[in-house]
């Protein structure tokens, strides 16, 4: 195991140990306690996961693994703040996080560890001739750290509510 | 700048740029604050802080970078569950949690790059020559993930106190 392999592996195992997290919190939840919010007048279980998925969906494009698979998520979970605008339910959106993330994680275990290390698609190749750590390692790195936050925050809904009934 | 520079850099930028996030949330809190629960029934800030810095305590044993700053804190913060114990108050955290988090950056800003691929002080020789990845670099990086699902609870705690007063 050359030290790509080992780092690659490293931030691979994170990703892949947040998402593990995120699931088994989503697959104790009913579609009714998704409709919770996580604390008092915050984000619901809903829009967190489909804020993930906007935001995975964006990682495709920066890792040059192909198109958003949905490109209106975007606005609804991203440039819309929960509670503005009307959501998919939360049966869907079960089941659509269930195969984007299967979609994302066939496409990522396909990339060799040296592809890692390339820039991703929204650095120009002068900055990254200086900036060599903006590459699509640090994009998933990035992500998930952005997954660990979420999921401290979407774990709440499963305590509350196995308290509350 | 060499590959293990760079994932050197990369998950340090990481684990800074969370801590980042974890102090700006508590500089805007007050003391008082500090003492409300992230969502009812769930830790406090308070808690939260002490539950990092024993955490942190840990890594840098686990770093060899010396012995715990706060051996005491491993019974209050990670064996013992919030409100069954006495805690220092929210001043007292917050101040101490201020030298922690320098004490800490500065031991790690301390070690070179080569030192972060060699094995944690939790692994065997036997183990690491199989389990490379089980590296003084790893362990930042799930600390930082851990650091990054914690500040998502923390900073419940400033939004909904603004909108509260």
């Amino acid at each position: 195991m050359n030290a790509a392999d080992i780092i690659v592996k490293m931030v691979k195992d994170r990703w892949q140990g947040n998402l593990k997290n995120f699931n088994t919190a989503l697959d104790s939840l009913t579609d009714e306690q998704l409709q919770a919010e996580i604390s008092p007048g915050r984000n619901r279980g809903v829009y967190l996961i489909g804020h993930l998925m906007a935001v995975h969906d964006d990682m495709l494009v920066l890792l040059n693994l192909g198109e958003k698979q949905h490109p209106e998520f975007h606005t609804l979970f991203l440039t819309s703040p929960d509670k503005s605008t009307l959501l998919p339910d939360a049966k869907e959106l079960r089941e659509l996080w269930r195969r984007h993330s299967q979609v994302v994680n066939q496409k990522i275990d396909a990339m060799k560890a040296d592809e890692w290390f390339a820039k991703h698609t929204a650095v120009s190749d002068e900055d990254f001739s200086h900036e060599p750590h903006r590459n699509k390692l640090n994009i998933l790195l990035t992500r998930t750290t952005h997954l660990a936050y979420h999921t401290g925050q979407f774990v709440l809904l499963t305590k509350n509510l196995k308290e509350a009934s």
